[in-house]
């Protein structure tokens, strides 16, 4: 990775930023938002930090947590330098594009969608924004404090899946390891990540795993393995959750060794639902998603559909089928 | 960790050697024993593998897994260097105490049970077995092959829960990105160790998670909350599983934030029981295993009892309480 020199010189010329990130917020975009004002302040600059939607309690552990400041409506004075990390779209961060300001600089690891901001700086063979913004403080000579180490620690463990995603390289543990020497505390970030849920949370995975199906897609010369799950209304008020609580759930049935696809469709009203579908490999869960009208990655897509749940289940796996018919196995996994 | 002048000496003066490792191995015992033969292999030496278990499944992936070899009743020539790894106790390895061999060596990171072997290397601080191994490597001039790093990287992989228990270290994370460099791919790896179940044991999961009970035991000044999963050998039976399809079901619910002790009894034969118990932070659960005449370490521990099911879960409630008022919660939580 290497930093442009036009990010480092704003950032070392103005004196004004306001730092924000996407709806919805998660490790990445708000470890390295925080990190990422807590060097500017300690460049003696003036920072503010917002996020429109505020910061989730399962992240309120980050050091430095409280300088994340939620909005309904933001408005920037004229000499602020607004950025924009982990996200490159004013939409997603809820903002409108003609925002008031200085300049706008754009820090992210995600394809451009857009071509928001007057400085752009876009990796998206970058693991994690958090690992930009590393770079960034050692071309900066910023010093990196246990609360920045641990704000990044969080940024790159939660996007790489504590380095089991296939974007985690040699790089990026070298990155963990120095976070780690200044202060990062590894164990510690993995509990308040991984091991730190409600109870409610646990009661509806489990309610969730109970709905599991899984289905064997077959043609003469392919075949593919998915699993699916079933999220109702009723559940989420049996065990007082919300949407929020499944985050990560599709991620389970992608344990088992045969399955490739791995689907949940949630209720949002009666009769309207999510389908979020992860898979393995090479499978590609954009190309079907986008058959329902839908899009994403190759490895995680979704879409939104209306219907009876059953019948919405049969033509889900009928189109994978047709796709693997038309295509076969060995063309290219979907 | 220094490596001991001695251990090195021994494996460039011999030339005929026996690795072994502990009966019901893991990816650190079979990562650390076949990357410590494929070194000496390297070196020209005659080297074999045992394991009284075999490999399992699981890790066939492992590169060069074909050398390790299962063994009933195990006898060495009177010249051969027996190597044991990730173990200390010839018991545990499934040899007699008095094997027949040249020499014998020990290279374990566990505390010391027992005081066999000629030459011992024991590092209670270093996070697997599979670290020593690779410092043994430098100190050997071995050449660092694909083989061996992916070996070593699973290692480290397993004892360490992908970098998130409290033994993980930057200088653990220095040798992931070394062995990433050397051709180890640490998505691969991931998948292979944490995402290739069975469909028949995810399905005991879903069973056992369904048994869960949560108890908060509490006194005056003190809290603990624990929980229980069950599982009769008649959930083995109608999912086809056995006892090894459980091994890490404890830690699925030390998920939820408050859980501090999650206690897992499995059926051995029928009223026959084996509790094995995990626990976060300072919670020391070998304590509570020595009142029922088992043992272990301070977060993981077990115990064997006999007895109805119902009532054995009574007791065990009634014995924590029976710490928490006698010590308090300040104390030493346990």
């Amino acid at each position: 990775v290497k930093v442009p020199e036009e990010v480092v010189e704003v950032l070392l010329k103005k004196d004004r930023f306001v730092v924000l990130s996407h709806i919805n917020p998660e490790g990445d975009a708000l470890g390295s938002s925080i990190a990422l004002a807590v060097a500017l302040k300690q460049l003696g600059k003036d920072v503010e930090v917002f996020n429109k939607d505020g910061i989730p309690s399962i992240y309120r552990f980050l050091p430095e947590a409280r300088i994340v400041k939620k909005f309904n409506e933001l408005t920037c004075e004229s000499d602020s330098v607004v950025i924009i990390v982990d996200c490159n779209n004013p939409e997603r961060v809820g903002i409108k594009e003609d925002i008031n300001c200085n300049l706008s600089l754009v820090i992210d690891h995600h394809e451009t969608e857009d071509d928001f901001g007057d400085v752009r700086w876009i990796e998206p063979s970058s693991p994690a924004t958090g690992v930009m913004i590393y770079h960034l403080l050692m071309s900066l000579n910023v010093r990196i404090t246990e609360a920045i180490a641990t704000n990044l620690y969080t940024a790159i463990s939660i996007d790489t899946g504590s380095f089991r995603y296939s974007n985690t390289t040699a790089e990026t543990l070298l990155i963990g390891a120095d976070l780690i020497r200044q202060g990062a505390n590894p164990a510690y970030i993995a509990e308040r990540l991984f091991e730190s849920w409600s109870k409610n949370r646990f009661m509806l995975l489990i309610e969730t795993l109970n709905t599991l199906e899984i289905k064997r897609i077959q043609n003469k010369d392919a075949s593919l393995t998915v699993a699916i799950t079933t999220i109702t209304t009723d559940m989420f008020k049996r065990t007082e959750t919300d949407s929020s609580d499944t985050e990560n759930f599709s991620n389970f049935p992608r344990m088992i060794e045969d399955v490739q696809i791995s689907a949940m469709f949630r209720e949002t009203e009666k009769n309207k639902w999510k389908a979020s579908l992860r898979s393995k490999g090479d499978v590609n869960v954009a190309r079907i998603a986008s058959v329902f009208g839908g899009g994403g990655h190759r490895n995680a897509a979704g879409f939104f559909v209306e219907g009876n749940i059953e019948e919405i289940k049969k033509s889900f796996v009928e189109e994978i089928s047709d796709i693997l018919v038309k295509d076969g196995w060995r063309d290219k996994h979907l």
